[in-house]
Order: C-alpha cells, then sequence, then structure tokens
C-alpha cells in the first residue's frame, strides 16, 4: 500500500501572474499550502480551521523545483503526500500539474513544526498525530 | 427578468489571513477577480483565459466595504453581476458570503477598460460584449 | 496650514506585477498600507508595531481610482493624509506617484475602525487619536 | 576577497503577516526577489526593469529555512550573493535579518535561467554576465 496522495483543484488567478506572463514562482508555495489544508482536511477531519486556531503548524523548510510554466485560468491540480511523520514534525512533498493534460508543473517539499498557542514547540496532538499517520507510507 | 448573478466558491487561504486572525483586506479584491472570472467563463464562454491573452481589461475603479470578517478555511462564494456595459467599459458588483450560512462579509465593485494588446483603449469585441449582455439586467 | 502629507517609497517589486505586464490593482491597497503606516510612525511614533499587537484598525471602506500604469523595477512614492479622525474611526486619503517624473498613478481611501484585543470596535485611545489629530487638516 | 553581499532594506508590511501573527512563510521567496533585484541593480547598473522588459529570469529552483519568526513593522534586511554563474543560469543565495539585532530569520537560495522574449532558454547576455561575474566569489 502506498502513501494517500490527496488532491486539491484550483484554476489560476490573474493576481497569481507576473510581467513574465506566467505564475509567480513564489506562489507555488501558497499553492502547496492549499493542497496541504486538503491534506489535514481528508485526514483529520473536515475542519482544519478549528485545529489552526489553537495550534500553529509554520514551516522550518520550504522548496520547489519549478518544471514548467503555466498561465491564468489554466486549471491546476496539487497531489499532497506525507513524507514523514514525528512526535513534533512533519513533512509533506508536492506535484503541482495541469489539470487538462496532466503536465508536471512543480514538484516542491516543506516541514512544519508543531507550536501551541504561545508559539512552543510542541507535540502534535495525539489525535491528529494518528489521523495524518494515516496518510504515510506503508513502510513507516 | 433581473441580472444573472454568478457564483464562484472558494476556501479562504492561510496565505490570505494577516495577523488580526482574518483575511486581509486587500485580498477581496482577489476575490472578486475571481468572481469575474467566473463571470467571463460563465457568459462569454469557457475559457477567459484565451481572450486576455489578446486584450486587457484593467482596472481603472475598485472598491468594497467590509461588513464582517472571515478566517482560514471559511468556505465563501463570491457572487457576480454585471452593472454596467458601454462600448469600452464594464462595472460588475459583488457580494463575498459566508457559505455556510450566507453571512454578507464584503460587498464591492470594479470598473474595467478593455485595451488591445498594445495596452490601448479600445471598443469591447463585439461578440463579447454582446456576451456580457446577456448577462445585464433587464432594464438595459 | 493644511494637512500634513507623509510620504512612503517603494520600489515595485515583481511579484506585484501581472501577465498585464504592470502592477495587479489590488496591490495598490498594500502600497495605501505602507503609506498608513508611515503616517502612524511619523505621527504616532516610531514603532506602529506596538500598537497594532494590542488594538487592530481593520478597514472598513477601501477605494481606489487608476489613472496610469506601472512597472517593475518602478520608483514609487505614497503620499497620505488623513483625512478625517472620528471616536472610533479613521479614514485616509492616498496618492501614489512615479518618483521620477511624479505622474499621478492612483487616488485612493480607506477608512478604518478601531478594535480592542477582543476584536470589539472601541474608542481610538486618546494619546494615539491626538497624535493622529495633528495630522488632520486646520479646518478640522 | 569574498563576494559582495548585497544588502536592501524594507520593512514587514501587515499584508505580508500571517493568522499566527508573524510573516507568511511563501512571503520570503518575494524578500529573496527583492535582494537579487538590488543584486542586479548594484552589478548591472540602476535599471534592472530594463533588462528585464527584454529578457526574463524565471527561478527553476527556489528553497528557505525558517530559524525565527518576525512581525510587522519588524525592519528587515536581505542579503543577497551570487553563488554560481554559468552560461544560461545564475544562482543567488539570501540571509534575512531582523536589522535591530541583526537575528537570522531565514536563508534561502534561488536558481533562475535567462530566456529570450520568446521564453526560450538562452546566453546570459555578454555584458550581463560580465557585470554579475564581479559579483562572484573569488574562488570561481
Amino acid at each position: 500500500m502506498s502513501a494517500p496522495a490527496i488532491e486539491a483543484r484550483l484554476c489560476v488567478r490573474y493576481a497569481e501572474t507576473d510581467a513574465m506572463g506566467y505564475v509567480y514562482h513564489g506562489n507555488y508555495f501558497v499553492w502547496f499550502e492549499v493542497g496541504r489544508s486538503e491534506f489535514y482536511r481528508a485526514m483529520v477531519g473536515d475542519d482544519p480551521g478549528s485545529f489552526f486556531r489553537v495550534y500553529g503548524m509554520p514551516a522550518v523548510e520550504a522548496s520547489a523545483r519549478y518544471h514548467a510554466p503555466c498561465r491564468y485560468d489554466d486549471p491546476i491540480v496539487v497531489i499532497t503526500r506525507l513524507e514523514e511523520l514525528r512526535s513534533r514534525t512533519v513533512s509533506f512533498a508536492y506535484e503541482v500539474r495541469r489539470d487538462t493534460d496532466g503536465a508536471l508543473l512543480a514538484t516542491g517539499r516543506t516541514v512544519h513544526v508543531c507550536v501551541d498557542g504561545g508559539g512552543k514547540p510542541c507535540r502534535i496532538p495525539e489525535g491528529v498525530r494518528l489521523a495524518l499517520a494515516a496518510g504515510r507510507a506503508e513502510s513507516v
């Protein structure tokens, strides 16, 4: 059994393009967030908002490789997989594809650490950790 | 018969919030664009991208009133109506509502002028104008 | 004596442009915020950050008119004036000009209401109100 | 002799913060761009805008590590170094520091490929390449 790949769909906003005519590279990190939110929603329950009003999951690392550009109004799918789950951190891997032809536009990875309401690193709450664990590859 | 009200749905992104815990006011103008794109898609055809690669519709006016805040992960509906259509300009009115309870979050309005590939104001192409006209109130 | 006009300078970021090659209209509201922050800094003291960690000043209205476009790397000056000051609200007027030739790019206006840490509308703290009042036109 | 480290200064915008109260991680890539623009300005001449209206330098890779958070109105310095220069690509390394105490907030790296007006990868124009080369470490 391989790790669940959760898909989130969006359409390129004009605001996300830049003067080269394509999406600004920094905005892919926002799309990774859209994918990650969908992952939390699928795994943890239908309301990542309530979790994120108590805890934070700030990024400690983020990276992307850009393979092909995309333009205003292109339909996009963000495919998110949980890569590694530890007691306090979780990392995700992303693929961004054009949803018409499946062309790979970008890949990326982010690592997040759980913090409590006061901003202190803490263990990921057990219920959330178990729910996320269901999204891990079998080898874990 | 009243003017068509085209609905576009989105979910609040964490990137769209600010340190007050709610969506930053400037981002509503991006949501108005999401609504407007959906309006073009519904009225003009399924590909506003191809039109906007030849012509531009830069904003000459934009305004918003904020009625209630919204937070990360809130489901949002943007309701877009064509307000006025002239030979070179078009104006839209927007309502932003929380999609769970219909609460009104913001209203707004933008006015756009058609420009050609060289950036010169020009008449809205006849086919597009007629298609948009179908989205006007009956009194027009 | 006329109202102080506080100037803030910035350079157009590539991220702020869109596929038309010019700055996306929604980003002018961020520039208004840059001007407003400079106004607070000039009037209230050198640290708007500390005020805004206790109180909020969410926008209840925002509007802009766009006169001319601008491009990546253009030097910009945002000129901010206090327009009206009440017990709980304050409104600002903005001019955005290209800093090389003074060309008017946009004008705008925002209205803000003071809220306390719990998000409830409240009176603008007296010290802040008096400091802002120094930025009002003489006729007030 | 070590590689020139070009400094760019900015102040955290409220629009750049998120609901955790700190700057959204994706916005650091915009700050890297601010640093890179300053590097081009210092090395290539005072007008990166004119170069970027003919050529593009889209990112093919981007990464960041986040060491400490920062808040609205914090003064920031972005320190940019040229890391590697090839015939068609250039990579930059960044440090983002709080400008009051020098605290390291983030480090990052981006790789860019030169493209011509038609979007095709091409050699970096000789004049630009030589100017950038002056910003390389001696060991290169």
